[in-house]
Order: C-alpha cells, then structure tokens, then sequence
C-alpha cells in the first residue's frame, strides 16, 4: 500500500484538493491519510472538517493557529505546526506528502516532511502575487520534489529556479476541475444560501447580488484597517444585495473581522454575512452572482473558468496570470465602486483554460500513485 | 540607531560573521543585536556562546535544540526556534536580520524575520551542494530581502531563481576574511593545541597530522554509519598523526559522536579528539596540518584560500564550487585512504580567490548599514 | 531595585489584582514588571491589554492561546505558555513572581517561575470549586512559595496540604478593595454602559435589569451545550432586560460563543451583549443590576461584600465558600428562573467581609516587597 | 477493551513499572499503550527505548527533551512534553494514564492528561524529598485522580492533602516487586558487567566495588559544581574499585558529566563509568557491591530491601522515610570517605518492608482494569 498523505489546513485547500482525495481514496494499492489542520478545525472559519468527515475518514488533526492578529502569531503559529506535523507524519509514515498553494502555514508542512526525509508534493508552484504567500509559495518549491504547476508560465519558472524538469508536472489547477463540475450542474433557480444561515441583511436570491471576500495582505499589515474600510465605503455606497464572507486566518484578519462585525452591528446596509460554503455551492453562488469583489484568489483562479466577472483590489494578487474576467483597482472606495459597476452591466465572461480544463485531479492522482522520486534534491543548472 | 540582529546557531556561524559582527559592533549609530542559540550554547557543541562574550555582549539565548538523532527532531527543532525566534525579534524588535548560509536551524531565522515583516539579508546563497542544506538554502533565498552571495556564480543563480538583482550584492565569503588574516599571522612553531586539551592520542605539534571533520549527510540518514566507519578504516589503516573535531547537531551526529567514542575508548589509534577551536585558532591548525579530510565545508572555502589540501569525501559537497585543493572521493575507505596519501606529499596549494579576496566583512556591514529594502518581495521575471 | 513579576492572563486576572500593581509601580526600590498574556491580548476577549496600557508599561506580551475549543487546546496553550514565559523570565529575570488564582493557564506560570527557581507567590490558594480550576488552584499551591489565601478556612486547608505556615499570608482577597471602592463611588445615575457599545437589545439603564456571565465547566464538556441552553431558556422565559457578558477562553467557550451569536440574531429576546468592561465599571454595573446569574467566581465573591443577589448555577463554584447573596441551583430552566425570581424582588444583601475587607492589596504589595523566601519547599508535617 | 496507559520518561521509569506492564500486557480486556520518551529514547542515557522494546510494543515516542543544562530548558521541556503528549492522548485515546514518581517531565504528563478529562494514576504520591522532585510530586498528586503510595505514612500524608481516601490504594512501591524477584535470582559469580562494556578502569567483579550515581539538586543549582567535586574527591582518596553511573537528565546534569569526563581522561582511578544497566541486573551489581554512594532514591528504595549499605549524599533525598541501611552525610568529601568505610566494613542489612512486600505490581494492575474514578476532584475536608 502506497500511503498518499494530504493535509488540509483551510477552506480554499480542501475546495481545491477535494477531487484529487476522491479519487486516490478510491484507488486500489494506496492508502489516503488525510491530516486536518490549522483553520479548517475552528468554528470560526466555517468548521471545514465536518464537511470533510461526510467523504472521508480524518487520519489526524493538528491544532495550531495561535490565536492574535499579528504577523508574530503568524509565524508562531507556523513553528507549533512544525512540530505537531512532525509527530503526526513520525505516527503515520506516509510515502508521499502534498501540500497545496501558499498560504503561510503550508510552510510548515513542506519543512516537516522534507526534513524528514519524506518526498513532498506541491501544487500552484511558480505563480507570482503579493503578500507573504509569493515568499512562502517559491520557498515550498525549493523544498518539494514534485510539482504540479497550474500554468505553462508557472512551470518555465519553475525550471528557471533550478527545479529539475523531469520533478515537473503540468496538470493545471484541480480548483478548475470543480469549476468546470460547477458549470455542469448549476441551476439558477436553487438557492445555495438556504442550508447556511448566515446573517444580517435578508437577501433576496433572485434579484442582483455580487460576493465579497477581502484578506488582509500580511505585507501591508499596518494599513490593512484603511484597505477594509475603503471597500467598506464603496459597498455601501453601492447599496446592492452583497454576500460577504469572513475573511482566512492571518495577520490581520481579527481586524477585518471587528470592522465587518461592526458593520453587521450597524445593520444600515445590504449585506448578509457567511463564514463557509462547500465548494460547490460557493462556486454556485458566485455563477449567481453579478461579481467578485476583494482580492482572493478565487476571483482570478476559478473564476476564469467560471467566467464571472471580477473586481480584484490591490496587491495581494499583483501579477498572477489572468484571464478577461478581472479588472484590477488600488484599494480605493471610489476606484472600486466604478470597477464594480462596470462589471455588474455585463453578462457572464467566455470560459478561459488558464487555469486548466478540468482534468487535473486525476492526472495529480495518477502521478503521485506512480512517482518515486530522489529524496536529495540538487539545482538543475 | 539601526539595529541590525545576527543569529549565531553554530561555531561555523560565528567564525564565519565574527568580523562582521566586530564592524558593526563598532559603527556609529548602530546597536548590534547578537542571539546566540542552538549548538552554540551547548558545551558538548564547544560553548561557543562562552568565546563571543570575549567580544560582544549577547541580546538573547534561544535554546531551542531537541535532543535525538533523527530527521523528525531536526525538524521539531526548527519548529521551536521559529517560536523562540519570534518572541525574541518581538523584544528587540530589530530592523535587519542576518542569517548565515544554510544549516537546518537558518530555516526558522528567515521564517520568523520575513513573516514578521523584518527585512532579512542572506549570505552564501546560490550555492550548490547535498544532503538539507541544498534545500534550505534555496528556501532562505526565497524569503530573503538580501543577498551576499559569495562568487559570481552564485549571484547568477541568485539571479535565475527569480531574485531581483538590485537586491543582491557579491561580497565574497567573510569568511576569506579570516582565512587572509590567518595566513598572515600563522606562525608554525605555536602549538595551538594547548589551550584545548582535547582527550585521545598525545599528539606531537611538530611532526606531520592531519585534520578530520565528518558531518552526517541527513539526506542519507540511513547512511550514515556506514560512511563513518568508512572513514575511521581509512585513518586507522593511515597510522598517522590526526586531529578528529567532533560532527555538528544534526541527524545522524548523535550516531557518528558513538562511533568516535568507541574510537576513542579502543586507544588503539594515533587520534587526538577535540570540541571546538577558535576560528582564528581553527584556521592556523589547517595551515599547520597536512590535510583535512572529511566532508566539511571548511574544506572547500577557506582551504581552498589557505591552500590547504583537501580530502572531501561523498556528496554533502556536491556541485559546490570548488578550486584546486581538493580531490573528491567516495565513501570508501580505500578511496580515501589512497587520497590522503596523495596530498600529504605535497606542499600547500597556491591561494585562490574563488570566494573571495578578504575583504567581505566591511562590504557587508556597509552594506546593511545603508540598505533600506523593501519587505514585499516579487518573482523577477 | 527589587523586581516584582505580574502576569496578568485575562480580565479577572487585572480586575483582582490591579490595586496591588498600582502600589508595586509607586514602590521605590522596586521595579514592577508585568507581563500580559494569554486571553488578555486577544479582541475577542476585550482586549484588556489596552486598558493596562492606560497605568502601566507592559514589559512582555506573551501569547500562548491555541485556537479550538476542546480540553486539548487548554492542555497545549499550557505548554506552549511554558515555553514562551520561561524564554520571557529569561530576559526579565524577575526576584519574585505573582500569580493570581487558578484559570488553567495559570499553571504554566508556577511551572516556569518555580523551576526556574524564582520564588513564586499564588493569590487565591487553598479555596475549594469544581471544574479542571480545583486541580490547578492546589496543584499551583503545592508549586507556590508564598501564600496569598482570601479566608481563614483556606489558610487553614494550605497548612493541612503540608505548606508552611510562615509562608502563608492571610491577605483577604484584593478583589474586595476594588469592591469597596465601587461601594463608595457607585452613583446609579451615571450608565456605565455608554462607553461599552455592546450589540443587541437597547437596554435602559433606569429600568431594572440583571446580568449574565456563564462560563464552561471543562470536566464536564460534553454537558456544555446542555447546561448554556438550559440557562437561555430560562432567560428567555423571564423577559427581563439582561446584559450578557461572553465567557472566558475554556474548553467549551466556542461553543457557548456559538449558542449566544444564535441567540444575538434571533433578536427576540431582552439581551445586550457585551464583551468587556473595566473592573470598576463592571462593578458598578452589577450595583445597578438586580441581580447577578451564571457561575462566574464574581457573583460569590465581589458580590458577597456588593451585596448583589447572586443565583450560582451548576458545579463550577462547588464547595467555595459563600455569604447569603447567593441562592445555588442545578443546571435546569426552570430552577434558574425560580431563583432569579426570588432574588429580583429583595434589596441587596448586607456587606459580607468574608473575602476580606477591603485592605488586601497593600498587605500583599508590602509582603512582596519585604518577604524573601527559600526555594526549597519541603512538606510541613 | 480498556485502554491502559503508561508513559516511560527515563531508565528510573522503567524499572519502576516493567513488572505492572508486563501484567497488562498479559491481561485480557486491557489494551496496553506504552508511550516512551524523554530521556528514555536517548543514547546518551543508555536508549533505554531498545530494551523496552524486547518485551512490550512501543505505541508511540516522544522527544521533548530541549538540549542543555539549565532550570530554563528543564521548564521549556515540560511545556514541550505537554504538547507532545497532548497530540499523542489525542491519537491513542487511552481511558486512563498512570504517570511513575516525580521526575520533573511527568507534571507533563499528569498536565495533558487532567486537561483532557482523561484519569490519571500516579505512584509514590506523599513522599518528601528535596530538589524541584519535592514540588513537582505533590503537584501531580493534586492533580491525579488515583494514588498508588508506597508507604502508610506517604498514604495518611495523600489524606491530609485533601485527596479522597477512596480514590487512595496503599500498594507498596513495584520497585521492591523487582528488587525481591532480584533477591531470590542473585548469583554473585555471574558477572553482570559483561554485556554493558562500559569506559575507564577495568574492573574485577570479583573484588569488591562500590556504586556511585549521584544527581543534580535543581533547587541547589549554582553549587552542582562543588558537590560533584567533594564526591570525586572522596572516591579518589578511598582508592577502591568504583561503578560510577552517568546522571540523569536535570538541570545540572551536563556539568556533573563534563567533571566525569575529566574525571575519566585523567586515567587516575579506579572508575569504571556505565551508562545504563537493566533494571534486574542493576539491582544485582548493587547486591554484589559493598555499597552504594550518591543521592539515588535506589539507595533509599530498592536498597532497604535489599539491604545493600548506602552513603546518602546532601539534601536531594531529604525526609524520606528510610531503614536502617542508610548513613547520610552532607555534600562533604571527608564525610562521604567516613561513612563508606563504615559501611564496607559490614555486611548486608537485614530486609526491610518499608517500601513494600513485593506484591505491588499486581495489585497496582488490577486496580487500573478495575477501577473507574470521576474526572471532578473536589477537596476532601
């Protein structure tokens, strides 16, 4: 038995990982170990890991977002989940580690199982963005023996950084895959909020409504309040149905939380506030919805696919590959509100294989049920 | 006041930064902040923490050292230090941070200042080589905000691997530094054992010994005993006078420290064992010996300007650049053997400035003196 | 310079041991050092730093609290405060070091402070409750060189549990100085809340109203959500204008969180909801209120010399002494409004000195200053 | 299957509890889960995990031990040791966990466990010593829901702390289990030093020899130093074939095992050093020798059973109870020589039952399969 360990640290890992889960649970000869860790175990963040137990059995989880705001606890946080993955992988030996994207913690992962000797596989390597992800994401790659790069672009800077070509694997993003399920199965007519509660505002499915999820960016940490309260004002100011979620644990986000509770508390608007949906039906509701607003990835990645429209602010994406669907502004109230107007007056955009046609999950699975790399990596010159 | 913090986490981090470290100590309007931590402050390490009080005054110890001798306590050892780390930047809150080449431990000095928005400069980067090391040196890279790459091939990989140039600045190793004054100052009729005592054979300062220094290649953990004894065959069969430095905390060191007290329990060997030298001390026994034989960096760089010949025995060197005092062997013990007996024939090699010229310490203090660089970093394509 | 060590890891923590501090920071010949901590750092929890910031410099920030809501996260949070308090004594090298009653975190600073061999002095020991607060309260005590205790029974039981009675010193509780004072300065004209915000109900102040705080029972956890309903319930039924404070970090505190955010947006109810009020300002707002329900230590500490009607709930408060204020019932709805009936109708009770009577915190601050404890412990037989 | 726990931290550990191991192992409807760590997976304290191993499967391993030789690391050390077994209760789930004496990384184990609900066990609870051993034993036992003591005073001792005299099982210690099974098996011509090599002298089993194992005192840590010297001391004047164990790990112990070093390389003895021995034939080296020198509790333990002469040093065994076989002296060089020539000159004392009848280990088994305490401790007035 071939044990394939994944670990699971946030919403935007699970949604893009699930597929590939699926199937290597179902493949004969290998044993799935699915580790659940960071903010996927925390209510606040939508308590991923109930939805994961309805698929699979959770092989281990790890506690250890530090709670606080700051970048200190960000890297606190990253050392504790050092440790706790090393005891985790040290009782369950895996063959093979993967490790998705970039957010800070994933870090952890790929120290963990590199320095244990463990080969560690990687997915989204070779992208550029902002914030402390572009650090993290090009560090992961410089520990990790396999790549799954999204783009052709991300893989020729994967080689350009020394990686040896034969550990380089373009399946593009997995997160298309489910995009391109979503499109199959998408009906307009079923509301996808009703399972989730929410609250605030009374939103009304059937009429126009656009979705808003804004992250703090951890390199910008000490104007994080004044980016919030920018779109914040160009929200409100636009006085349309909006469907806001809370924003992913990091540096910052306890900030952007307080001003959005404080917006909820102010209940002079038109927005209901969710902390989590399934992929799927997150990937329903932005189908319905006029548009993207904030600055998560989604809005470049799946929504390519999806061809929704998308206003993305600042820097945190700054220089990931997009597709028509984007238009870009500074964090600023007006910039924004002039963007999101100009994409709510149009239709869908066309389908864009940027990010990959919906055939990654399988072609990860299959390579990772198939490699055997060399645990000592060396430049490729 | 800038305030520019080192870590030393080992004797080769300090003989490697003291001069830098002097410089700065010495500059107006900066305050040097010095943390001293992992093996440095261990006294089975040498105490090295004890040598930099002669000089300096220590901000901070950061113990964070997991005993054991596998692969899993590297990495929980890393995750520690990162905690450690983060708690001690919060209470002197540097404004640069300077992190030495790339042994496991370095991982957490580059996490925790990058993560916490401190800028972090980087020596020895863009080199190649085996065993962690190769990988965590390309990890650091990618999160550091500055590079003192020691030879133009380094710098152009610093390049390649998507660093953006104004951010790089070839300074040669400061190292050579050292190994400059050293040359200059080396008088062979002082006998630098003696304020060392050491344990094992009683060795005569004025006939013909050789050095040996073997660290465990963690990439080949399974490995490691066999390669020890390899070369404990080879010296044994050499019948020649040798000093042995103890291995550094790594996995696989607990393993080759059992091997050299065996070793030296049987007395039945022309082996003398020693702790620690002081760098300045350490570099006038090379000049002293006949060879160093090993697989110790000291080897490639500072011999490789001292002219001392030098056995490098299997792949924790690998790929690195290297001048013509040394000859590579495998891990065998005739190989060595056989090696050794070539170059303690000879006189010492002529010097070579592939690392550099002896003049890297002032250039890199200059340098982080004036820099003020960005903290987001962006791929430079 | 004497220097004396606080910490201070949650709002009771600073509203029990503020007066001592205060007196320590206007000492001469002493250096009061406080450290703040744990819950105290966190938005979440009324971010307390804040408030301290207004009297006192903060020597170190220490955070430690692991996200999640299980008795696993309160175990690991203790470790992890180990660490960070050992690595901040290490720089701080206080002479004494003060802890104050027994929320579970407080164990990690008797661990840190008594290995280390700094002379630690408890408040609070000797007291009897349920919840995992019994164990750490008399664990901590068998690690404390100096005592603290509020009543002549505890003193009594801390010399039955072998601790030497020179070291013990009959303080009275400091929380009953700050109670005094609030007797003196109440005036129920002036509405404490104006300042707080708060979210819900819109309470009147000149009408009558009573307070909620109710916190997790962790040996009982699996009975958490049970015992929050039943009192909800019975809040529900008293249609009674209520302020409801949120509950400490526990093991069980996400989830009561979670049942009072349902409760918050449900809107039908005489709830308003508040994080966190400075110690005074609570004070006075218990004064105003008819009656205190839950079982927070408050209702049978502060409120036995306030006189406020307390109705103490379930086991957390179990066995602790307690004046006529309080009426004790069992986890059901309809016990709990029976209670808060009877107490609602009565004037407030006479002034308890039970705890003490109001002179503690200079007793306390002068022990410090002058006691010189041997590290030593041995059993008083 | 009942699911009973036991946590080895150090060789002491070990051959405290084999013998209750060994009966669980063996028992149907128990679900032995050893968890080894510590020390105990060291090699420099005689890998204590590799003999374990011969008889019982290991579910699991823990390394917390943070390198180097201060109060500092011992606490950092404990709170390490609470996450760990943190992660590990949540992995094996054990329904109770018996924690063995007072070394000062089994409050760890006592923390994790009453944080989590989970029951724990401890043996020798109520003794009096000195060092930190002295605080850390009545702390577990605070928190500990079943006491297994080893004496009837230790026992009325447990009572007068508080503990509920039900939850209190007199069992004698395991140790005299071992020491009479060693009694009835000794055959003095069978020399027990063969399989452990061992470093120094070479010694004559058949001439006579004392035993010297001598510990840190935490609590007396800046005079570790000299106390080790007045003991070498003693033992150079007395000239006499000497057995000398490595220390433990404690704050201290690295100083004692630098000056056994010198002690060693001086070659001017007659010591031969031992790491490690089994428990069974540590007890029969101490039969065959004339006396046993240090501050062990073996001295004080085992060997009034045993009846072997002891030399008891200083304050770490201070007010346990003792039989005749013991002379204490102070930390004293012409004292310690005194007192072993009085004891060598004498034969073994008669057996004494002080410590138990050697029938413990079964009744400690059978009380964990059976037992089924209530997780809320409350003081019992």
């Amino acid at each position: 038995m071939k044990k394939i360990c994944i670990i699971v640290a946030s919403r935007a890992n699970f949604s893009r990982i699930k597929q590939v889960a699926l199937i290597l649970r179902d493949s004969p000869g290998v044993q799935l170990q699915l580790i659940v860790g960071g903010s996927a175990l925390l209510y606040q963040y939508g308590n991923v890991a109930a939805d994961i137990e309805k698929d699979f059995e959770i092989s281990a989880r790890a506690s250890f977002i530090i709670s606080g705001d700051s970048p200190s606890e960000m890297a606190k946080s990253t050392g504790l989940a050092i440790i706790e993955l090393t005891t985790i992988f040290e009782q369950l030996s895996p063959d093979v580690v993967l490790t998705i994207a970039d957010r800070y913690e994933t870090l952890a992962t790929a120290v963990a199982s590199s320095y244990m000797n463990i080969p560690l596989a990687h997915t989204q390597g070779g992208e550029i963005t902002g914030s402390i992800d572009e650090s993290v994401r090009h560090a992961i790659t410089k520990l990790a023996h396999i790549h799954f790069p999204s783009t052709e672009l991300s893989k020729s800077r994967l080689i350009r950084m020394g990686e040896n070509p034969k550990s380089i694997f373009l399946s593009g993003c997995p997160s298309i895959d489910l995009a391109k399920q979503a499109l199959k199965t998408f009906n307009p007519d079923v509301n996808k909020l009703l399972d989730y509660g929410g609250s605030g505002f009374s939103l009304d499915w059937n009429q126009d409504f656009i979705v808003v999820l804004q992250h703090p960016v951890t390199t910008q940490y000490h104007s994080v309040d004044q980016s919030v309260q920018e779109t914040i004002t160009a929200i409100k100011d636009l006085s349309m149905q909006t469907i806001w979620l809370w924003p992913n644990v990091d540096a910052g986000s306890d900030l952007i939380s307080k001003r959005l509770r404080e917006l909820k508390a102010s209940n002079d608007n038109h927005i209901r506030f969710f902390r989590n949906f399934k992929p799927i039906d997150f990937l329903h509701v932005l189908l319905k919805s006029r548009c993207i607003v904030g600055n998560s990835s989604v809005g470049i990645r799946e929504c390519s696919y999806l061809g929704v429209p998308c206003v993305n602010i600042g820097d945190r994406q700054s220089f990931r590959e997009r597709s028509a669907n984007v238009i870009d502004v500074k964090s600023d109230s007006s910039d924004i509100k002039n963007a999101v107007i100009k994409q709510i007056t149009r239709d869908r955009y066309p389908i864009s294989s940027l990010y990959g046609d919906g055939n990654a999950s399988r072609f990860i699975a299959e390579t990772l049920i198939h490699c055997n790399p060399t645990i000592q990596k060396s430049f490729h010159d």
